[in-house]
């Protein structure tokens, strides 16, 4: 690693500089061969992060990417950036640093990976565009470790948005984090509450619902389809006794939807759960998960949360404990009172969501909400109808910021009623017969949800298209990369 | 709930037996109205696992599975079980129970989910056929939650495989709850240890690694593929500065191999990290992980362990601290000293992985271990040579009782590199622009690896069909349930 090797391409030519005049700094930088594990030094990487005046005057090796460069005479400034982290580096000629070495610096292409050397120093004018204000780094060594090819040409690029730039690393970084952080709590807090996380298969041999919507797999001589949920198979799961079961995975959707809110592939967050005799036990545990998962974000990713709001402005996260869970008939209620005409057996547009989401947080003061006892009408048939209102059923969305984040229900159990609704829906039953078999030998009551995961990132975080929240988005016009 | 109602098909006929006499216990039994969240009674159900000579006495409800039945004279004799524990109830003709609620109990079908009100009794000889061996339930009310239907005659049944029948269903929980257990370990691990779980996509536009073995599917108007591995969106996390990341999730191999261990999907679990200056540092985090999840499965998951080892005998699995890490030219001396003919750049055939994992067993005493240095002639195009011997890679797999269960190794980060390897491989390189590209903003050193899921959970169980460890498998002549 020490052995620095300058003679690799796509840096600007320092060579002809340092062999025209004497460099007695010709050891101290240059492009490092490639990493190949030659070697094992026990040289110590700090993190940028680490850089404080704690560290005032100590020599550190540190391991980051040159986010901007700018030579002025005999120096060379450098902002070093490792993820959301940044600091100042100067190389500046004189014991340590040549002429040539400066000039050597001031050529690394923005966004190549260096090695530097340098004494940690503290600054007397706190460094306003850097994380790391105190300090400074003054440089005795750099190594380029992974050169960046040149992107557009300095200063247009600094001219267009030189901040925004840096910011957009930072929310990137920020955003996955705590989609990160989502999953953890959920599945932190289920595992708490004595779930089990199953695998369920994404290619099926049948398409479940009638087959709309589905995408087609060749699947060696025949067809399969991908899975557009793990429904079937967490309710298996029930009919074995596992009980309590969750999975985290993908979900296919064939739908040619181009909207803020729709992808072809997303993550559901998935849950079902026996209960002893209201579905209402599993709307309180699935309620109070996604409100541990507020309240962790809240407490543990508070740094990410901002750095997101600096970019994108948002107000904070409000939800109330227990959760407000309110029956679909208020709702329309609520939007009738506020001039919206809609039939007791209508289902709410995307805008009537978002008003209600409105209404709703003018009256109760909350982001999150339940939304029960939607009209069986609208809802898939194997949903349980209300014993008490044969136009309602025990089923329920939840939602945040005006925008549905979970559909679910009781599911019927009993393969009688269950065969006399697919009827009612014209479904064939042939085509469900697996499905409706898997109840024939005892299954208990149970309720169950799936939980969109880059929409509870993106509306968590008060964010706009789902896009920004899923790291490689799929949708009718967009599979790369 | 406690309207009980007798009424509904599928039990045989208890209503014209208590037709004919006066029955005093005719409100204490019956088959229940469907639940359909009608209600919300404060009754309180205590699990099976809980019932102990500590709830001596005591009145409690149970909801459970009957497991078997057993009339005799004026007593009807249940198991009742919840999951893998179970308990014997007696129904007795008595100040609660009718000679008509014992011949309702004893024509229950198996397998029907039923809610019990007894008194805890202790028993006087320890039930040995039974989890709960010091006490028995004796039974006051009983009714039918959710009616199985009839399977195979009793007796058939009973005589074929009376014990097996109920290890299976153990087995199968006990299996599936330790599988969790592993995802559980290694997130807990890599998170506690700084990593970011990511999400990657399975649907893909182009075929990687130049095609073979992959499934097509249709999309919208074009066709696109379902993705063999994470590994390129790892890579791009990593060059995105991520540093460390994992991810948890389904992996479509469109081979048609018929084996033990090979199936269609698959879960891996992928780790990708930059290092600093040796791959080895990536080694031994991933091996360190491993390890930590063998020492978590032995110390939280002893009760499932003992329950598979009841049915499928086995040898504790053992490991060492630190993990032990073996050459490709050490073990190929070992395989040519027990009589094995192989020549320096052929790769491992499944016999010999056994083989060696047995001869490394005898030598060092571990189930588990690390073959680092694998032929570069052996291993994918972006795998890096070994600087010092170019017919070595830095790569390595990762064995359990002498099967691989992870395939890792550093990438090339250098595109001129990456590209002649490439080329050297046959590759088009039109097919692989993509991801060549993404290493031309400057790429961190970094290494990473796939484990699969099914086969840790097989491996450690000392089980010998992946299948056991797949809820539901997927193999090229299975896709149902």
């Amino acid at each position: 690693m020490p052995s620095a090797n300058a003679s690799r391409k796509s840096q600007e030519k320092p060579r002809e500089i340092m062999d025209a005049v004497e460099d007695y700094a010709k050891e101290r930088y240059g492009v490092s061969s490639m990493i190949q594990s030659q070697e094992k030094p026990d040289r110590v990487l700090v993190r940028v992060s680490d850089l404080t005046v704690q560290k005032a005057d100590e020599v550190v090796w540190v391991r980051a990417r040159v986010h901007t460069s700018r030579a002025k005479g005999k120096q060379c400034f450098l902002v070093l950036r490792q993820q959301q982290f940044n600091v100042q580096a100067l190389v500046a000629v004189g014991d340590h640093a040549s002429k040539q070495m400066v000039k050597f610096a001031a050529n690394i292409n923005k966004e190549s990976i260096v090695d530097v050397e340098g004494v940690v120093r503290k600054v007397n004018q706190k460094i306003g565009s850097c994380t790391q204000q105190d300090v400074e780094l003054h440089v005795q060594k750099i190594y380029v470790i992974s050169s960046a090819e040149p992107r557009l040409p300095l200063q247009l690029d600094d001219a267009v948005r030189p901040e925004v730039e840096g910011e957009e690393t930072s929310t990137s970084q920020a955003v996955f984090r705590l989609q990160s952080g989502i999953c953890h709590l959920f599945r932190e807090n289920l595992i708490n509450k004595g779930f089990v996380e199953i695998q369920t298969p994404k290619i099926i041999s049948a398409a479940s619902e009638g087959g709309a919507n589905v995408f087609t797999v060749s699947y060696f001589k025949n067809n399969a389809y991908l899975a557009q949920s793990p429904q079937l198979y967490k309710q298996m799961c029930i009919c074995a006794d596992f009980e309590k079961v969750f999975c985290i995975g993908p979900v296919f959707r064939a739908e040619d939807s181009n909207t803020h809110r729709h992808l072809t592939e997303f993550v559901g967050m998935d849950i079902e759960m026996a209960f002893n005799y209201h579905y209402h036990e599993v709307v309180e545990e699935i309620a109070d998960t996604l409100v541990q998962i507020f309240k962790g974000l809240q407490e543990r990713f508070q740094t990410e949360i901002q750095m997101v709001n600096k970019q994108f402005p948002c107000e904070t996260f409000k939800f109330l404990e227990p959760t407000l869970r309110i029956e679909y008939c208020e709702a329309l209620a609520m939007l009738r009172e506020a001039g919206i005409e809609m039939g007791d057996e209508e289902d709410l547009s995307t805008p009537n969501e978002k008003l209600l989401g409105r209404l709703v947080k003018e009256k109760y003061d909350t982001d999150f909400y339940i939304l029960d006892k939607y009209p069986l009408a609208v809802r898939p048939f194997y949903t349980m109808p209300d014993p008490r209102n044969p136009k309602q059923s025990n089923s329920y969305d939840m939602f945040m910021r005006g925008e549905e984040i979970l559909s679910g229900a009781q599911r019927i159990h009993d393969p009688q009623l269950l065969t006399e609704r697919a009827l009612h829906h014209g479904i064939d039953l042939e085509k469900i017969k697996a499905y409706i078999d898997s109840f024939r030998f005892g299954a208990p009551p149970h309720a169950g949800g799936g939980i969109g995961l880059e929409r509870v990132t993106m509306l968590f975080l008060g964010l706009h298209n789902v896009r920004q929240t899923s790291m490689f988005p799929r949708d009718p016009k967009r599979l790369t990369p």
